[in-house]
């Protein structure tokens, strides 16, 4: 049901309906937004500061320009909720029955008003810069191109390398850099210092590193002032060359506690939107607090340990390590390329550096991976967290990790089933300076479980239960799905199936992989991640000369977008019973 | 045997041993050294113009720096001939029979005075930021960290990440920008106009992107200048915070023909020294000619088409397109996530872009391919080319493609095993727009032999021959291995080998596949790539549940360094008669 019937944004169906409007009701459909952001995220969750700061921008957007004819380009798009309000999507966020209809993020299957799917930052500039060019090569005139990009993204190499080509177009290219100060914690490095400066003069310094890269420049003081943002839109709308706007907003504005605490609020879990207190009490126990507290015994028996992150503190409990240990953490800002090769120049140099990355973002340094950690076969650790089949957005899935990992020389990339193993893991990593040594962090609930071995250097699979015939191979967090296939097959088809947690998905344990094939003829293998490259499919190269019949169970090769985890399950035969009934036909066909 | 036993050179063991030596001295080296660069380079094919152009900045370094106490970073490394001459490394120059003892980057298997493994471009301020806050960490005191970039190095996304970080640094850094004006063809960017004003106005310009980024900066006109250099050097040894030393050098500087065509002596294979002409015969057609042909075809016949390029246009014939169609031709710099990202923008505003990357440098645009490409479903095209198990260094092997390409949603990745097949491939991407269509260019000598589909949204199998028992899938190049594995099975087993040209690592025939199983026992998979996630493990997958047997042949899950290929087959059982002989083994066990 529509929560505010009386609200002026009923009115706009398209942003044409916005161009009549006085200042006033303007500003009006302004707060009516900034009501709305704050329901909708305080009820499902979402990205909270991002959105609220950049209202007046977006109402001037549409009030100035044409879109779809214009085209804007939102980075990383978790700012695009005003967007998606006035281009014919309002009901997703009046309306609690229609929340999950509409995403957080620009999607073009939503509307002819978003041009990418985007989630990762830094790239709207070279999208941008794509359209630009293809607009001229095609001799399309008359049509904007706008980049909008900041909240931290341009610390990502991309952008920079957006900018130095953007810095070529000889034709109509608006780049609006959002200054809000912020990446998701404090801006890290240098170019935010010139930013300051670039802010404390009106944008008069002679020293602008746009300016520098061939671009025009404009300087807005005030970005959440609207009339000044229509002014400036309609000076620069139809300009024949790139042009940066820099305009300096508040994150978080008109909501005290996301601008009280920017960083919590940059994107937030259901809270009170009164009292802003979280509705999902925090868990007692998590991996993270366990990694961090051991890095802690690690530093206190002498280890140089040092963390690095690329701006997500928060999802791995380092700011109490920052707190503890203020010299030995690096945050590098939104930046994952710097995070990993800076860690091999730190373990090379004699530190032992943990770097915190998810899944989903580290996708981003993988050349870094290879040339830089890999080929110097540098012995960084690497924490990696949501690496799990989710009902996330598709821009932020986590099923690629263990393909783009496991396939590289020299690293070890093992997968802990309980606390208790993912310490003993971390130990022996921090302790040995062979090799990198890659740490899948499981998403699901703390499970206790002792670990069988503290020399991880060659891998000794744990055979947790040894039966015959079907053998259940069951990867990190899947271990207890394994338990419960293995339940399964005694209930469903009477048959004592082997367990066994690998431990790793680079190096297998031959000689256990061997000795299966004298009492079993059917190997299971159960990952949370992407089949193609995945774990499995290093299971079915290793038995493919033999007699061994070999079935895989993981995410099949294609993205999942905000499907729910059960359908997800069913859809991809990830429930006990399913992967039962699919081990059946196999043995029955025996 | 020592060609130039006369040489001053012959009696420097160590950096130490030039320390008493006078200028003139000094530039007596510098006038070997370049002989002996020109020399190995004539002689072994190697980077020419990089070499000669900083042959004073490197003599100068190791006349003011105690190396490795004090540590430099060679960005790219493919200028540090003149360093590993002084370090105990010349007689990999000076005599013949050695040259291949020497490789042509930094190694630190070869010496202490070299900390990494480097051959990408952009990483060497990461790394030397990573070196120098472990050196604060540890509380080393007096080291001088210094990173050498430049050479086009600059505008690669990772460079100005490192940038940005060291800005914060509060010690000692040093970070030389070698400013040559050259990428490997001219720089590209807005960027290097802001150098060109630097170098215009002797540094004073007050527009400044290193100060912008709070660096330190000197600005140094001739860096082929030793005494100059040596000067600057002396003054900022021990500099107790960040600074950007910007150098002016010339590429090639010494030899001639290396300064009047910088591009050609960026990196050439063996010529004669006199005459500056090639030794190796340009054969007469090749896979990029074709190519190239066709994409005017394309053009003529009303396609939008548009060629990307990330600054290795001669590696693909691509100067050709350019000089026909220099408005559909985008070399944007050293700088591959640009390339696919703006390509993404172009095909998403009705171009259809042709993206032309090597198997080793696309690895630095994975996050693109996932984020940008893939999940926007983006129709780019994209020629690979480098995709293969080669003598190369490890810096640049191209095996990891197949892995990270194949494991990726919507993205079809093509084979081809012959001109005709190509040529047909690559019409019908650009003649599609529904997905992104990637086609891996063989390596090898062309061969002819038609295409048998035109339309590749379905891939029909080419079952070239049709026999029992044993079926050989052989992938793209290594599709002429795959009958020879044929004739050897006929010739030592007496077995009809069923011979198959699968055209895609991505989609499999499933329905050939299937009725494969009807009269064959094995089918064997032949990849030009790293096995873990390669095509193999597909096919191992799909047989997985079934009594089908399954061989890989390919490469391993680690680096080969300057191995000769003939060494490689040998290891990697890629040879007729090895692979007949574990084919063998696994029919007799039958």
């Amino acid at each position: 049901m529509n929560l505010h019937p009386d609200y002026l944004l009923n009115q706009v169906e398209e942003p044409a309906d916005i161009k009549g409007m006085t200042l006033d009701q303007l500003k009006q459909l302004g707060s009516e937004m900034r009501q709305l952001i704050i329901e909708r995220d305080a009820a499902i969750g979402g990205h909270v500061g991002p959105n609220l700061g950049v209202v007046e921008m977006t109402i001037a957007y549409h009030y100035v320009f044409n879109s779809p004819h214009d085209k804007i380009i939102w980075d990383v798009s978790h700012q695009c909720y005003a967007h998606k309000m006035l281009t014919g999507r309002k009901q997703g966020f009046l309306d609690p029955d229609h929340y999950e209809d509409v995403s957080g993020f620009t999607s073009p299957e939503e509307s002819d008003d978003d041009f990418f799917e985007i989630g990762h930052t830094s790239t709207s500039i070279a999208l941008a810069v794509g359209m630009a060019r293809a607009r001229d090569l095609r001799h399309k005139k008359g049509e904007n191109i706008v980049a909008m990009i900041g909240d931290g993204s341009l610390s990502g190499g991309l952008a920079y390398e957006g900018l130095n080509n953007a810095g070529q177009l000889k034709s109509n290219l608006i780049i609006i850099v959002n200054d809000n100060g912020m990446s998701i914690d404090k801006n890290q490095g240098g170019l935010y210092e010139g930013l300051k400066e670039l802010r404390e003069t009106n944008g008069k310094s002679a020293n602008n590193i746009f300016k520098f890269m061939g671009l025009d420049y404009r300087y807005v003081p005030d970005g959440n002032d609207l009339a000044a943002m229509i002014k400036v839109f309609k000076e620069v709308k139809d300009i024949d060359h790139p042009i940066v706007l820099h305009v300096h907003t508040l994150k978080g504005k008109g909501y005290e506690p996301a601008v009280e605490n920017q960083m919590l609020y940059h994107w937030r879990g259901p809270f009170d939107p009164k009292t802003g207190k979280s509705k999902q009490a925090a868990s007692k126990e998590s991996y993270s607090k366990a990694v961090i507290d051991q890095l802690f015994k690690e530093i206190e028996a002498g280890q140089p340990v040092a963390a690095v992150t690329a701006a997500i503190p928060n999802m791995f409990d380092l700011k109490r390590f920052q707190a503890k240990y203020p010299d030995r953490y690096f945050d590098v800002g939104i930046a994952e390329q710097m995070a990993v090769t800076s860690a091999v120049g730190m373990a090379q140099h004699g530190v032992r550096p943990v770097v915190f990355e998810n899944s989903s973002f580290l996708q981003r340094a993988y050349d870094q991976l290879i040339h830089d950690v890999a080929l110097n076969d540098a012995p960084i650790v690497m924490i990696v967290q949501g690496g799990t089949i989710s009902s996330e957005s598709a821009t932020h899935q986590g099923t690629f990790d263990i393909s783009y990992i496991s396939s590289l020389p020299n690293i070890e990339y093992l997968t802990p089933t309980s606390e208790e193993e993912m310490i003993s893991m971390l130990h022996w990593a921090i302790n040995q300076d062979e090799s990198p040594v890659f740490i899948r962090q499981p998403e699901k609930e703390v499970v206790h479980r002792p670990a069988t071995q503290d020399d991880y250097s060659s891998i000794d699979y744990d055979i947790v239960h040894k039966g015959s015939e079907v053998a259940i191979m069951a990867v990190g967090d899947f271990f207890e799905l394994g338990r419960q296939v293995c339940k399964q097959l005694k209930k469903e088809l009477n048959i004592d199936a082997t367990l066994i947690n690998p431990k790793s998905v680079t190096n297998i344990d031959a000689r256990d992989l061997h000795h299966l094939q004298e009492d079993h003829n059917i190997v299971v293998t159960l990952e949370d991640g992407n089949l193609s490259g995945g774990f499995g499919e290093t299971i079915d190269r290793y038995y493919g000369p033999t007699d061994m019949q070999v079935l895989n169970f993981g995410a099949p090769r294609e993205f999942a977008d905000n499907v729910p985890a059960d359908v997800l399950a069913e859809w991809y035969h990830l429930t006990p019973e399913l992967i039962s009934d699919d081990i059946e036909k196999v043995v029955h066909r025996i």
